[in-house]
């Protein structure tokens, strides 16, 4: 068997090349990809070489979205069998420091995520992977929406940081894919109201195709009083900030009802934001915040099982792993439109 | 106008009066009634004249699950108007106690609640109820599906109290009125696997219609097994008893995972039951119960009108109003094929 | 019985008056108010005759930290008898709105809470109080220390709002009387390490007598530097912001750990601020905010009977309420001496 | 360096033989142990070779609860320092299964736990151990209470799975080693009345030094009847049952609470009792168990090192390792008398 992968060798360059086919350590899998999706993070390292303190070094493998099929068992293996299909979460942890003995083993400092730097991602065919974050596929759910489930993952964990539950009356801010997932989470959560606000029409029309119940174009309406009339003044009981923007980060205080909460979603361009605590304490409202997301897998992969969640329908392009330059260009240069590509293995 | 109402005069006697039209207090609303569901607590008091220390004494008004038509507005209604459609949530308590202080009013020591001794019921032409109580119906949610808020309510609080949330797998013991509202409130609440366990065939297919993704039928599988085998030997992350036997309440501890959750709901025939606590301890299990609802009834409207829950799916029968006697009759001699009986008022 | 309050007539004057025996409505009792203590609103509105969207208008009775005995008994009291020493909760909610119904009475928008403009406050001999706000103080309770269980009830909800729990790290910013409340409940709540920062030498001696772990003279030394000397560079668990300056606000990402809490108590001269989001999100920290409080008081009276708290270490200075107009003259004039100042009542 | 260890060779004989000294593995530290404690599971072993379905094959060595000084650092050791002082958490857990990753770790299905079989105890001089289970003593926590942080631990999950928090009133029945580092852990958490129920006057008495509010004994006393007393008949807010009677665990739905919580921390002799459910159901109370403990020692060690918790005060008598036997053979002898012994190593 021979094993490619892309690398990232400058500034927006890639270049296929082959490597060694890896080898199981105990309780790894060798895994067979078969979906790799483009996550804007890969896009920014690409263009920028870095994000914040994490800077590329040499050539760089992209990609931390991804499913495959099982080919091989390293020792110690319990569970995964050859022939399982798997959607790998990308974070590897210590398992011993006090954030993973918490459960918030996302906040582990040691982990080693896929495609942050100085560890490699996953756009190649064949890679090693601990059993323990490799969770099977049943049937009824494709490599497609395997791979899926990582993106889908953070829009759950912002629904759960939030509290989501049934009833709920949301705002999502930015209808990207973020926000598209974040839509798809709360709706699962049991969200009744969810109106999606972004200034891109067509990612507004996803929104609506998805389940979003209103969508406000904010280039068009004012969102501070569109959300005001539609709850009586009262505010919603959610806010969830995906757009990254400043602008938006700075209307959430406005749009949280009393006792509500605000969820951070969106890494913002700008560090530092001047924001109305006063509204905050006012209505003592919460502000929560996501870094990726923790033990959601399973709980991802049985709500497309179950078809509860259609993941799917955020894919809006996909490419051949032999066009990954191509693809990438083309996530580069139709920002607007593409709410996600992805890469279909050899 | 007129006021009528359905008095229990004696075991199983019913009785159509005039009464009094009502007068409605400060921050009360007249409400024309137009259903009311019979609930087994309803047909328990008219068969038996009692339920553990709650005794009927003297003619009795039955009737809590119900939805009608604001009629006339007394001083102080802020919010309602006349022409609204709303449904009763039955339990008006003192608001000042420190149970209802802290946001769990359902324990509120002097709650009058709806046809629970020594307050009447709702099985009548118009009641006086307390603004706050009533919640407004949006268009698309019938006044039918607005007296089953109240059932579905108790298993929305089971779900809730069971901490259930998405890619759950769940097993509920019993599949009458409880069982199945709360098989609804669970898959609004995200559960992926919900097992339904009964031994009457037509409830079981009833629960297979509105979403289980698998039915027991306990007469003819062993339930302790099935389950087991669909989990590996891992049991379940919630078992919700509603089936109020004490077979199935012994069976919880068997069927629960390491570290889930037993909740009960079905008030048992026996109040004291051998239980197997060193599976619980040996498993860090808890336990959870329910005792009618509280802070729900805006959520299941809200889902009932966003499509998440179709309450209707549990009424199996309807009588008129002026059949009130005939339907509890038919109720009584039909235990094991009613699943929903409601009246509809003239 | 005679009965007289001091009235604020304008800006820093105040006028002692004779006024109407008050008369208990069904469920009050008439309290003989003991102590009544001055809280930073009250001197606030003397000042400045607003805070906020709250205005003074006419003459205006200030107060609401307060206790005394129970001398009549409207109709319907159930618990309270002639005699008892109570300590008064000063928001009376209306028991019927979403947030009271679900525990967060805080946040009712009805309330009435005394010296919140229009309604007036207690610094008068005789007041009629609901039951159901009064709470009965033990006899090792002084009416002294009744008076402040409601500045200590704020130091309380924010250490619940953080979620302070036994072996917690905490960093207090500000050593105010609010600030001292905290450093009381967070000691109660089991934070292990409490570190306490200001800039006047006093409050931070105070702070020690009263058990901070640490205090830091932000005047003397990098608050940062040295939190992030005392952690490792990790951080404090919980940061809680009772200055409300805003250069404290900003401080606080960069205090606070991975995974932990902000508290947000200090209400801020300035209602926008300059934050760091990136840190909070780089960290996944949540920001809590305390209006008043909730559910408090028997907790706060327990904890001072059973010698948990010793709350009347706050105190600093006494007046006689003849001398009510000379005490907020003296708070106003020495700020940062006073800590807590209360008037005996005659 | 010479390593010794005490073996159990049959039921009741023990026998000190020389063992290998141990070699770190990776990540691993040798620690010369200064105290090991003597737990009622390790007496348990002695006298009857199993408990459930843990059996004893073959020559065992007991204790699990112990502290010592870190003499050796294997490869990939970060924080510990030859010198430190430790307190060991006795089970290794995998750090990859559901229950780790989701911050339950102690119902890790692989957790390897000293001295339950298959896995030896550390009644010996050296043991190499995972750095990350060896927590760091501060100067002034001494090795005797490092090794009292393991049951200690015991009673503050205990008080943590019961949500105790300021204010709460608590009965515990059981005054016996759990009974008292649980009634030490409700302090601590904030409990105001304690009361706490046993049969031996002795451990009363220890009770009572150690900061019970109020003890019964259950031989002189009608407990239900002295806490409906107490409680003006609304029971306690939490019931904690550390004695492991049927008897006691029968009392629980008795003394609680309406909305209360019963926690189960004793391991009853029989595995299954009659209970009273319907007084559950009626209270809407819940109930918790106890299954070890998770993420507590490092504030069981700030506890005790800030003065919080008098953990030695649990300490009744004292052997040392060339006694172990003796020390064995008082504690089964004594068990009335005994609370706890530790043995002191050479």
């Amino acid at each position: 068997m021979k094993n490619r992968a892309f690398y990232m060798t400058e500034l927006k360059k890639m270049e296929m090349r082959e490597i060694e086919m890896p080898v199981p350590a105990e309780g790894e899998v060798i895994v067979k990809l078969e979906y790799v999706g483009i996550c804007g993070s890969d896009v920014h390292y690409l263009e920028h070489g870095r994000i914040g303190d994490f800077v590329v070094e040499g050539d760089f493998i992209l990609g931390h979205e991804c499913a495959g099929k099982v080919v091989q068992l390293g020792s110690g293996v319990k569970h995964l069998q050859v022939g399982d299909r798997v959607a790998l979460e990308p974070g590897i942890t210590c398992g011993q420091c006090e954030f993973c003995k918490s459960g918030k083993y996302n906040l582990c400092p040691d982990v080693q995520f896929l495609a942050t730097p100085p560890y490699h991602g996953c756009l190649m065919d064949y890679i090693a992977f601990p059993e323990n974050m490799a969770f099977k596929l049943p049937d009824n759910v494709s490599s497609e929406e395997g791979a899926l489930v990582e993106p889908l993952s953070v829009g759950l964990h912002a629904a759960a940081q939030g509290g989501i539950r049934l009833g709920d009356r949301v705002v999502i801010l930015g209808a990207g894919c973020i926000g598209l997932v974040t839509l798809l989470a709360c709706k699962a959560f049991g969200a009744t109201d969810i109106v999606v606000v972004d200034i891109i029409e067509k990612r507004l029309e996803a929104a609506k195709r998805l389940g979003a119940t209103q969508v406000i174009n904010a280039r068009q309406e004012d969102v501070l009083g569109v959300v005001a009339a539609l709850t009586d003044g009262a505010g919603m009981d959610k806010v969830i900030e995906t757009a990254g923007s400043e602008h938006t980060v700075k209307q959430t205080p406005y749009l949280v009802k009393r006792g509500g909460s605000i969820v951070l979603v969106g890494l913002a361009a700008k560090d530092i934001i001047d924001f109305d605590f006063m509204q905050i304490m006012f209505k003592e409202a919460d502000i929560k915040s996501v870094f990726r997301y923790r033990n959601l897998y399973p709980a991802a992969i049985g709500a497309i099982s179950g078809g509860k969640i259609d993941v799917k329908g955020i894919v809006t392009h996909e490419f051949s792993f032999e066009e990954s330059q191509k693809a990438f260009d083309f996530v580069i240069d139709n920002k607007e439109e593409v709410v996600k590509a992805v890469i279909k293995m050899g």
